[in-house]
């Protein structure tokens, strides 16, 4: 089932995606909710952020490639993470599908697209083991973690490296089924694929993340954890659109442009 | 004013103390409100943490003193942050006052609190200069920014070290009146003064970390700031009851015990 979040006649709420045509719902996506009977065309809505996280959770470092091809471009030596510790994103950052990326006015040139897996949890949840850990996930999205390297680099925190506004990217819906086997992560810039992943091939698995956070921290419905993503990118100027597909999710497409 | 977000007769929502009595209210806090006309005694109801954040911010190494000590603790160099560079916390973390703090059954003795002024954001901003900065506060609260030093130093992610379930207590309310220069944090460990400081007495201001976090990042009614905290605290035991008093806020007390 694919969930959609969208404002059309002004009110913003949730749908299923059936074909080109939303199903409007009311209610609680993670509890009750009914068919409210009226339909919209796809095409004519705004699709919106579909999902607001209480805690918006975030795995750096979690491919090979990226972590190796990192330290590299910073000339230092490159450190494989010896535990599946989270980190954080804020929701100030968040877009939706089609939105611009708006690039800071003071920022450098190196700004670089993150292509993850956004793994959104359905039930509250503490001390799950890595057997029982996917059970409390409601579905999957794509993000964008789209990062400013020089600010990531010198700054003592994330906030505008990561989280300036419009820094995330994440959509189109929310997708309940996925093969994430099957899975690939895929990134083009105006067109151009620049690189091809398998989703699932992460240093620690979704499992492995939701386990161990758990252990100390409650999951709750609608928290949300972006998965990282391998390789890297090339600097995006202002123009530029950049795509993230990951196989049977679907697409999420952004433009960049520099604040002027 | 001073709100106070409690549950009685089993309905959760704000009120307004006024001496030993709340005066229920309706709607939103940062918006329209109404008196519902209900009073309930203040020693009769569950007060809750006072605010759920959007977006938890928290500024790190922000007394000069906490950051002096932290570091000869650690044998390493004392450096002074260069900016007012913004980090998070987890909304997982939140507990209300007088509710316990749970010391994971796996952290090591080195627990700490962490006094602080909590700044609650009234409303949306971008852009502020430091002198306009001040104008989008809406109160202030008490925070206890408990650390487990050991997994702060060692795990990539503060997740737990900062983050684990209740380590971040809150409260006991929102006052929209606070005289800065005059509030001295004093911390007790079983009625026992540990430290006392000048509120105030920031590396950085709070006019000039919300200005600077605007230039980038959107600040949304309900967000929130914890200022930092001054000083080291001694290892916190099972049993223990931790008391953070800000002069003109109130007390926030919380007792520790370690999960078994």
């Amino acid at each position: 089932m694919r969930w959609i979040r969208f404002t059309a006649e002004g009110q913003t709420g949730y749908g299923i995606v059936e074909g080109d045509r939303i199903a409007a719902t009311r209610g609680d996506i993670f509890g009750d909710w009914q068919r409210t009977g009226r339909m919209y065309d796809l095409a004519a809505v705004r699709i919106e952020v579909p999902n607001i996280p209480p805690t918006f959770y975030a795995a750096g470092l979690n491919y090979a490639k990226h972590v190796l091809e990192g330290a590299a471009r910073r000339g230092v030596p490159a450190n494989l993470p010896m535990q599946a510790d989270i980190g954080y994103r804020a929701n100030n950052a968040l877009i939706a599908h089609e939105q611009d990326v708006i690039i800071p006015r003071d920022a450098t040139e190196a700004i670089h697209y993150e292509g993850e897996l956004a793994v959104i949890i359905g039930k509250k949840a503490k001390n799950l083991s890595e057997a029982e850990a996917m059970g409390c996930i409601f579905g999957y999205s794509i993000g964008n973690d789209v990062s400013e390297r020089t600010w990531q680099k010198d700054d003592r925190t994330f906030f505008r490296a990561k989280n300036a506004d419009t820094f995330k990217p994440m959509g189109p819906w929310i997708e309940t089924e996925l093969d994430l086997d099957a899975a690939q992560t895929i990134v083009r810039v105006n067109g151009q694929q620049t690189i091809a992943f398998a989703t699932n091939a992460l240093l620690f698995s979704i499992a492995t993340f939701i386990s161990r956070t758990s252990q100390y921290c409650t999951l709750y419905p609608g928290d949300m954890m972006w998965m990282g993503t391998d390789g890297t990118s090339p600097n995006i100027a202002s123009g530029d659109v950049v795509e993230i597909e990951i196989t049977g999710l679907g697409v999420l497409r952004n433009r960049f442009v520099r604040e002027v």
